[in-house]
Formats: structure tokens, sequence, C-alpha cells
């Protein structure tokens, strides 16, 4: 696939089409003050490029193939696997201070908490961080596994997943990241972090590929 | 500009012209076993199309136009006002607390913080609050002067600049949301905030456009 620029003739009969079809070559000709001869490299142009369909005896008329279904079937292509993060994990018998304290350190938005065998129990947004910070208790005597989203309310998403799923799932739950889980059977190893900044970091890297 | 499809021979021509080009419809002829007189439809259309260019006495070579760079246009014309949303302000006299509150209630991940004109002083993303709330210090009698992010340091845009612009900008300066302001001339208007959030669902948007 590639694109195809039109000249200003052939927009104007793509817009005649659109606007009249279905219509005969001799129409569009009449409308454009042409000779259907004149016409004739143009509408073979368009058709073979897609923008028009010519039946016989009835006329030509609009397909509509949008760009914007190509930009589609180029985002949904994308896996998780190609854009994900490295995820920062914690224990989940660490503090709530230790957990903020290894955010900054990490400079992240979430932390996975893993449990003894390092199989996924929890999540930790800044969210979750910081509405414990408004309690009056002293940070370092709560556990995280107090606060956290524990599992099976966790979602989750696996390498081979769409970016387009993860994007979606981001924006119905209204978290910020998902962990890129492997399920060993006995538990969801954590493998990978994909975040919205992954998704702007997508949007840039698709706007800079010129 | 639309897309066109290439049937089985015509990417297998284009393969060709990408190995070999310059070269000429007879020699392409032979790579396929078929007669030049065959090729006369499929070359048209490639050459039309703008996949292939034609030069008298040299041949056919490879112009090499992709769907990425179609899809950086359509990225490209995409435009703030389209896709903010709208602004959440606190006095810049709030306390700390008070600002936490608010950033719960409006379920948003930065406030813009405005003077008593309403022009914007500063900016508290959930990390400025968060790294608050670490100190020993009782958060309601913090203002959040002196927490925030000021002027000049804040990263600002306008309604009609662009969105790769802003995805840029937020990757660069690792942060989560731009003010969108309205320079008044005595200082800049709130008038909307873009995120992550915003990014995302603008792939999803693109994503789900079929």
């Amino acid at each position: 696939m590639s694109k195809i620029e039109l000249n200003k003739r052939q927009e104007q009969i793509v817009e005649i089409v659109k606007e009249n079809g279905p219509i005969t070559g001799e129409q569009i000709a009449d409308h454009l003050h042409l000779t259907r001869a004149t016409l004739r490299p143009d509408l073979a142009i368009l058709t073979m490029a897609g923008f028009l369909e010519a039946r016989p005896r009835v006329g030509y008329y609009y397909t509509g193939k949008q760009d914007t279904q190509l930009l589609a079937e180029e985002l949904k292509k994308l896996q998780v696997k190609d854009h994900q993060s490295i995820p920062i994990v914690v224990s989940v018998n660490v503090s709530v201070y230790d957990a903020i304290c290894t955010m900054f350190l990490e400079d992240v938005g979430t932390l996975f908490v893993v449990d003894d065998q390092t199989y996924l129990v929890g999540v930790l947004s800044r969210k979750d961080l910081l509405r414990a910070s408004l309690g009056k208790q002293d940070l370092t005597s709560i556990p995280v596994n107090i606060i956290m989203t524990r599992m099976p309310n966790i979602t989750t998403c696996r390498q081979d997943d769409l970016i387009v799923d993860v994007a979606n799932a981001l924006i119905d739950k209204q978290i910020d990241a998902l962990p890129v889980v492997k399920d060993t059977g006995n538990g969801f190893e954590v493998i990978g972090r994909i975040t919205k900044t992954n998704m702007t970091k997508i949007l840039v890297s698709f706007a800079n590929d010129v």
C-alpha cells in the first residue's frame, strides 16, 4: 500500500462523484465542461487507485477508502513486547514509606507488589500512595498490602497482546499502567510494565517516522 | 490521498525493482518469466500510484513512499484544542492537604495553581504532592506555593499547538500534563489541560476509526 496524491482535476472528479454518484463519465465531463476523452486518464487512475468504482450501465461511484483506516491497520500491528518498559517491583512486606521512596528512586508512577515467590499480588499507584499519606498514621508502620490493589482485581496483559487493547484498558479502567505478566501455572511473573508514557512515545514515534 | 492495495504480481514487481532498480521493463519481465506486454498494465498502475518512477533510457526505480509517512501526516494534523480536557485550578493560598483533596475530588493527576487574578503561577503533580507528604510536617500548614513548580519553569501550550509537539514535550520533560494557556498580556489564563491520558485516547480513537 502507498499514498497517491491527486491533482486538482482528479480531486474535483472525486467530489463530483461523492455528491452525485452513481454518475456516468459523460455526466462528470459535463460538470467540468470538458470532453469525456479528456477525463479518460483521470478516471482510469481514480478507478485503479480505488477511489472510484465503475459499474457498467450504472456509472462511477465513490468507494471512500480513507487514510484513517490505514492508520488503524498500522496501529493494530503493534504488540506490547515491542513497547514495554522495565517493571519495578517491591515485596509485599515493605512499608508505604519504603514504597514511596522506591517510586522516587526508580522514577516510576506504578509499582508492582510480589510475594516471596516473586509472583504478582498487588499494584501500587501514586494515587494509592498519596491517599495513604493523607491519613494521620506513620507511613513507616503501614504495610503496602493494606493499601494496594490486589489480585484478582488487577488488570494484566501479555507480551503478545495488542497495544490498542492495552490503551483501551488504560482508558476504561482509568489507570496509568498495566503489568506485563507470564503465567507460570503457579502465579503471574511480572516481566514488564506498559504505561500511558509508552502510549505517548508511540504517538511521537509515528509522527517522527518520515 | 487513499490507500491502494497491490496484487501479488505487483508486489513482486516492487520487490524486483527495489532490489535491482534502475531496471528496464524487459528485465523485470525476464525475472518473472512473463512478456513485457503482460506486465504493461501493472507497471502503469505502479507508476501512477507513485510506487515506481520510470525514466526514459534508464528504467524503473523505487520511490519508496511508505504507510508510516502517511500516518505521520495524519498525526501532524491534530491540534490541542480538539483533544484537551478541562483544567482544574487551585488558589496559590491553599494548603498541600487541600490540594491533595482537590486532586482526589476532581480525579486528576495535575493541578494548576493561579494567583488572585486567576493567572497561572504554578503546577502541582501527584509526584510533587507525594514528595511533600514524605516530610514530617503537617500537610494542612504547608502552602502549595512552597512545593509547586513555578513560572517561568512551567511548560505551557496553546490551543492551536500540534498534538505531536505536546506529546514530544511530555516525553522530553518527563511530565504528565501541560496547561493550555491564553496569553492575556498580563499573564497566562489557563483554558485547558492536556495529558498522557489524552494521548492514549488519541491512539485508541485512531485504532477504532474503521
